[in-house]
């Protein structure tokens, strides 16, 4: 059969060539990178996935081959074959690793012709996001997405490889699963077989999973496809890839000490970092009070300090009528930081604004005296106490947010992560990861007037809080965790409920009628039912830890194929209009309002 | 934090401990297979995972636990801890690991009740699949669907050590994609911010894994999820898994090779089978002519004999004038069947009825003669020419279908392997692989009248048969490939079009307009307008692979929570209607028919 590679077969990739193969006649194929014309010799950088070679185009070694170059352009596709040849003196290039060698080429193919991209295939790029999507293909090309998507690769085949060795079978659950309104919005997919009716792509495949332990297959993980029909904020996407993992006969320990072994084995291939195990843990209750946050970030302290006791009784109004109602008054002490200016401080409380944060208090804490519009309002004890607690030294500047907790907490705990950033006090190489535990079970939903559940409502509460339950369901601490790296929330997961009767306690608390949760989980109280070991489990979100593992800003940059913030594929134009027969045959018809069609004309395209 | 499990873990699998272990304390968990008291002592068998263990309670070790032990019933789930003792002489269960011991407990927790399952957790259950898909938790549990998840496990993952070996990346792509009415009919998935847009599931991610070879990625794998809204044959899932491959710088043989070191490594691993390599190859020409089907089952001969140009000119009118018409008339030889009864080939007639042959001719070779309604209408010599080409010997019968090429393949294709299995020749443990090559690039659809693509729109012509896609398309071979397996295609590929202006070529002999190939693959054009490198690929049915590893009858039984055949879970009642609220966030509305209506009513649960 006739074929535009002939006989012609790679024999190495463009990084393997070096000094030893001097002599040696191989063949390449790639992309031309740059070419350069030099004394009538061709030099062509020739790149593929491993790496860059030079190879000639030397009128003296084959003429025909040389005028057959002449054509070459920026990322045609080309096979040549050619000896290993030393570069000339002054010509060696020691940081390429085959630097010393350039193949003189004796055969050409050319394999393919290429257009002028619209962009170089460089490191860095100077072009819009919407031109990079648009461009995937060639996006995809230049060295950093390369090397993203090979770790990306690289990480999952580290994460199975573990599990495999941990006894976890990789099971597939469906993705037309069935809709279950609870937590965020599911994409629906029409069934045409059963009109009328709808798949729902799952959120996660909590219930399956669930199901698998009560199947007795013990140790279960997928890394798996998740869908949330959210209005996309910065930095999701509406589809997204997480390590989804369940174990029977365990306790949390026992979860924490799996995902610990698989993170150490991760991060020791990949990118070659060892982490001290154990992981340090913190309570819910514990993350809050010194961060403000339940994803703090370690690596850094200026942990927060609860000074609602001190300035409750004293004369400043604002913190104490504050604490009266029930709110918190929690201090920041950016160490060191009295030269702010007054600018600075003004923008800081900006930026606390957007956390609902009516004010930021200051101190700035002078040799001699306390330089702060609020100096006044406080006695000495106090401020001995304040000073006390907060740490107060000499050139510091302290912060107060005084508002209900979760203000409060929000508000600092954020700027705590900005001034962290602002300060330096950051190391960008540290891989810091932390537990946090014991979060609440539920969280009270103010526009719905119901309790909802924080993780999910199929996790267990502490067992010495069951009787809580129906009496103060916010005080109720379930057995969920998190597993928190550098401030990012990178895994989440819970202790299941085994026993029915706790499980239909659970949903009550949620507010849920036996018929509503017979209808939509009866499956699962019948499975509970049928012989259900205790289990737990947890998922990691893949996308966001590849992004940490590569150091990126986005998780764009680590999918090979993301959707912009409108959740449109700008490469393949997805979503797209569907013909008339084909919502037909799925008893479906439009129903778009003027609204709607606007929307349509504001693409981000 | 209390704990139902506190601080009991377990030690070891029910399968582990043998006379190995004897004296030691151990602590297992697991399910109620069976109960017998004996003597005041009761004897459970407890199964996990991974085997099965007798426990024993006796009231001398324990009164309260053996006391406890009475509640017990068929798939509670417990955890004992106990010393492993020899069984009685007599009670060794040499059929069994663990069948030399016994675990006598002395610490009991009963970790679950259950109720009595619907059926019996057994090998063979003799009950409907409606209701084994209802409580497919605990299907799951019986042994065989056990073994056939763990087997699906192993293969997953001896796939994908080979490839990560062979410089494959395991790459993700979009599940949230374009609709491209060709081929199969898509899944839909609205898009809710996009009003009036929707989104397809991909039924291959053959685009974006041409993609990623021109973006430079080399080798690309993925074992993703796949979707088809098709009526639903006897064997076929709306979602399904493929593995999926795609190489740069290949043709056909280096596809072939790579695949077949992958079968050879899962087919070593798993059950444990050497694989002569390489596979036989036939292109689809001979495949068609020497068994009748593009996916022949190579376990047995009765290879198939054209006798076209003998019957000709034959006397016999039934087979000249179909031969005339452009038909053929081949021949089965069922070599020792002429003990065949009136009413077996009565039966088999109907058989290939089936498949629209309008008859079966048959002939009984006797010692002395033909015994045949047909052989009047033959001379000598023509007897003696068929005699010669069918390889006929005194005791065959020998079948004749006399038809358009389609129907007197299909019919006599499927005759063969019907006659083969009546006949025993079929070795059920051999595992025969096949290359089916060169099939046609086209196919005529008389009800759309228009060609279409037998493999897809992007598989490489023959260069050969190049000039003929404009004059002749039906004579067009194509660089595709499928791998066959006992008569099933368990796998398919080609080499594609890397050219521009070729992939314009291929799309108008399919009736295309520019504007139309242009609007729904536009993209690709651009790419391979960017540097495509050729490049070709090939993707796997996973799920029928592991149905063929399981020897199973139905790829149900490979797959955790499949659908029925009218495409639902019937375990979650998937598909379900949605809300009225969901609906109007999607801009749509139902538009349902009496029809639907009345479908509805009819769902096989």
């Amino acid at each position: 059969m006739a074929d535009i590679l002939g006989d012609m077969r790679r024999t190495h990739h463009c990084n393997a060539l070096s000094a030893k193969d001097m002599g040696q006649e191989v063949v390449l194929m790639g992309w031309v990178l740059r070419r350069r014309d030099h004394g009538g010799v061709i030099f062509i950088d020739l790149r593929d996935r491993e790496g860059i070679t030079q190879v000639v185009f030397n009128p003296e070694i084959n003429p025909e081959v040389h005028a057959k170059a002449h054509a070459i352009r920026s990322e045609y596709v080309l096979g040549v074959r050619g000896k290993v040849e030393p570069r000339p003196d002054g010509m060696v290039n020691p940081k390429l690793p085959t630097g010393e060698i350039e193949v003189l080429v004796d055969k050409l193919k050319i394999l393919n012709a290429a257009k002028t991209p619209p962009f170089l295939i460089e490191d860095k790029v100077d072009v819009s996001e919407a031109i990079r999507l648009k461009n995937r293909h060639l996006d995809l090309r230049r060295p950093p997405l390369q090397r993203n998507i090979i770790t990306r690769h690289k990480a999952g085949a580290s994460v199975r490889n573990f599990l495999n060795a941990n006894g976890f079978l990789d099971i597939e659950t469906p993705v037309l699963t069935k809709s279950t309104p609870e937590g965020a919005r599911d994409y629906l997919v029409p069934s045409r077989v059963n009109a009328g009716q709808f798949y729902a792509l799952p959120q996660s495949p909590q219930l399956f999973k669930q199901l698998l332990m009560i199947s007795g297959f013990d140790r279960y993980y997928q890394i798996v496809r998740c869908f949330r029909d959210e209005d996309l904020r910065a930095d999701r996407q509406p589809e997204f890839t997480q390590i989804d993992m369940e174990m029977s006969f365990v306790g949390e320990e026992d979860l924490m000490a799996i995902s610990e072994g698989m993170m150490a084995n991760l991060f020791d291939e990949v990118p070659g970092r060892s982490l001290g195990l154990p992981f340090p843990r913190l309570t819910y209750a514990e993350a809050m009070d010194r961060y403000g946050l339940d994803k703090p970030d370690t690596r850094f302290g200026l942990e927060l300090a609860d000074v609602s006791d001190i300035v409750e009784t004293s004369g400043f109004k604002v913190f104490s009528s504050v604490v009266k109602k029930g709110g918190i008054v929690k201090a920041l002490n950016a160490k060191g930081c009295i030269d702010f200016s007054r600018k600075e401080i003004d923008d800081l409380t900006e930026f606390v604004a957007v956390y609902r944060a009516k004010g930021l208090a200051w101190i700035k804490v002078r040799e001699d005296a306390w330089q702060s519009p609020i100096a006044k309002f406080f006695t000495d004890e106090e401020k001995a106490k304040l000073a006390e607690r907060i740490d107060m030294a000499p050139g510091d500047l302290v912060f107060f947010v005084a508002d209900q907790p979760k203000v409060t907490n929000e508000a600092l705990g954020h700027l705590r992560n900005h001034i962290g950033k602002k300060l330096g006090l950051i190391d960008e190489n540290a891989f810091n990861f932390v537990w946090i535990t014991q979060f609440p079970m539920f969280e009270y939903d103010e526009t719905e007037k119901r309790y909802q559940a924080l993780h999910h409502p199929f996790t267990a509460p502490l067992e010495e809080d069951y009787d809580k339950l129906e009496t103060d369901p916010l005080a109720v601490r379930s057995r969920a965790y998190d597993l928190v790296l550098n401030g990012f929330e990178v895994g989440g997961g819970s202790i299941r409920i085994h026993d029915m009767d706790l499980q239909q306690r659970v949903f009550a608390a949620l507010g849920m009628q036996p018929q509503d949760y017979r209808e939509k989980f009866g499956f699962l109280l019948d499975a509970l039912e049928s012989g259900a070991p205790p289990h737990g489990g947890i998922a990691f979100g893949f996308d966001r830890l590849v992004m940490l593992l590569c150091a990126e800003p986005s998780i764009r940059d680590v999918i090979a194929f993301p959707k912009t913030q409108r959740a449109a594929c700008l490469l393949t134009n997805a979503p797209s209009e569907a013909a008339k027969a084909q919502l037909d045959e799925l008893s479906l018809r439009l129903k778009l309002t003027l609204t709607d069609a606007q929307e349509k004309a504001n693409t981000d395209e």
